[in-house]
């Protein structure tokens, strides 16, 4: 059996690592710290930038996947030509790591996206602006991540300070839209391809917090189109093991692609206890190239909402025995990670008949456990 | 939050780690050896009948738990002397260890039974037997383990070389039964108790090999007397944790007790996926006196066929790509442990509203996962 070797030690990998695990697949996590993985798996420490480290841990392992994208390219080079697959490849991933070749990639497939220009200068963005009724998101296209390096503005020289010579920003178009959604999908290197079915994203303050699994009343033209987007940028861009393509429901029902994760991502997290086969053992499998799980729902509903991190983990033992006492039919997950304010610290899953008390058992629940001032 | 340490680094441990994490329970193993559980936990090596060891690693966790019963009553006494509770008990678990004990504990509960005596000599066994329709299942009392120290005989001679002097045997009338079922369920130290639905097992030279849940065309009548069994030996005998209550269903319909085990036990493992809460998640919840998982099967029908050890593992890859390309639908469960010829190596398991393609397939995927003879 092959080993799979992780790149980046966060909540990703810990739930890719119980997932390999009960296939019989053994995964190795390479990580800038101990964290949230190294409680369950061999763990080397280092920076995704340091080529040399990496190359010592890609020895150890047969193909090499991600807990994030924010891979240095050159790292990929290297793997690359000392021969080690990384899955999904470099140039799959590059279209995670930087806006502009996404932007360019989907309008080379034809897919819906929103008007976007590459923009070198205050007047070049002036221009997108005064094209696109007077305002304008503007990204940075590198580097960004929920939320950081994003600017919503109404004149170039809100942005001025972000402007190096020849290097573009991305500007796109203000979206008026009703909703997120999100459609994930599974491709292995043989291009079989499962997609699960699109569910509403929830964010809070720029980070997705809830999903809403199938998206609520939705219809099932959106649901194909979704489906048909997906698999067109799987197959169009190579992508190999899971990855989330983010979209806009618009108010006028158009569906716009917004950004692409090319790793298991949070709005499909429900998908451990509510499909079939969940994102994390549908990684593993493609990952290797193994025939992929069935990713159909179990039951009507499912829906996952975030554990953030509140001021402190003193009432963490108490608030878990509450929240399993009050909600017995819920999944709770935890990353095993230090408490901050706002971070990422668990989910809370659930499943059945019912959507909306799904929804509101699921978010008090969330609430029971933690103390966060998101709430 | 409190440590939980396992003793034994089986793969029921194994299958305690993944589920304590996605609780944020750190756990450790004490094991024999390094072995099924040591690629996911911090595991210490030694005996469990080395006292001195096993107090060390206790010093390093809150609370004891067990993959197995093979514990000396000196090692448990020691703990106990420490302060180091164990889940379960000393108490609970001698009755999983002795079965002379457990048939006079479930006599004094008044619970259904085959006849028994405690036989001192070939004599008593003469005289057993014919009282008892001319044969009897003779065991000993401690060490039996998945048909080791049990004899089916006629004649006190053929025990003759067991017998030591003052020390009994437990002769049991031979029961014509139907089928065997097992109820599994779960108890805090506060005294909650939940019951999984009964199952059906079906052994294959002497090891269960399939479970069934529920127990096909089981009355209402006869699933609540499994039920209030599995509740009455619960409180009876205190039992903390998960446990099995092994039963046949005699060809009368009687239902009568055959075995305890008192941990996570095979015939439950069809939860892991089959049930709201596995019997894994279920189990740490207990030994933590927890608020207890909503056992609900989340299907009509749910299927667990066990996975053997061919004589060579040499065509796993390949055999597992064919398993799941043929049943994406079917949950694998490995167990990372070295090939045997009929060694539990995995399991199978499914669900869905069709019983009998659900087993028919978990076999048929069990059968291709290995080339063991026993098919």
């Amino acid at each position: 059996m092959q080993t799979v070797g992780v790149i980046g030690g966060g909540q990703l990998a810990r739930m890719m690592i119980s997932a390999a695990h009960e296939l019989g697949v053994p995964l190795q996590v390479y990580a800038d710290a101990e964290g949230s993985a190294s409680e369950l798996a061999a763990t080397a420490i280092g920076d995704p930038a340091d080529v040399d480290r990496v190359l010592d841990f890609a020895a150890g392992v047969d193909v090499i996947t991600f807990d994030h994208e924010q891979v240095p390219q050159q790292t990929l080079a290297a793997l690359a030509a000392a021969g080690v697959p990384t899955e999904p490849k470099a140039e799959a991933l590059q279209f995670a790591q930087n806006k502009l070749l996404m932007r360019n990639a989907l309008e080379e497939l034809g897919l819906p996206q929103p008007a976007w220009a590459a923009v070198y200068s205050v007047a070049d963005v002036d221009d997108f602006i005064a094209a696109n009724g007077g305002k304008a998101v503007v990204k940075t296209p590198t580097g960004g991540y929920d939320g950081h390096g994003v600017r919503f503005v109404t004149s170039g020289t809100e942005v001025a300070d972000w402007f190096v010579a020849g290097e573009p920003l991305l500007a796109e178009a203000m979206v008026e839209f009703k909703r997120e959604l999100s459609q994930m999908l599974a491709r292995n290197a043989s291009g079989e391809i499962k997609p699960w079915v699109v569910v509403e994203t929830i964010q809070r303050n720029g980070v997705c917090n809830e999903a809403l699994a199938p998206a609520p009343q939705i219809g099932s033209e959106q649901a194909e189109l979704a489906r048909r987007i997906g698999v067109s940028i799987a197959d169009g861009l190579d992508v190999t093991g899971v990855f989330a393509v983010e979209m806009f429901e618009t108010t006028a029902g158009e569906i716009l692609v917004n950004e692409l994760a090319m790793r298991p991502h949070n709005s499909g997290h429900w998908s451990m206890d509510g499909a079939v086969t969940g994102q994390f053992e549908q990684h593993i499998r493609a990952v290797l190239n193994m025939p992929l799980g069935d990713p159909t729902m179990r039951d009507a509903h499912a829906v996952m909402v975030n554990v953030l991190g509140g001021p402190t983990d003193e009432t963490f033992d108490t608030a878990l025995a509450d929240t399993m006492r009050e909600y017995p039919e819920l999944k709770i997950h935890w990353y095993g990670k230090s408490y901050r304010p706002g971070r990422k610290v668990g989910h809370i899953n659930g499943f059945g008949a019912d959507a909306t008390g799904l929804i509101e058992h699921a978010r008090a629940a969330a609430k029971l456990l933690k103390t966060d001032s998101m709430y």
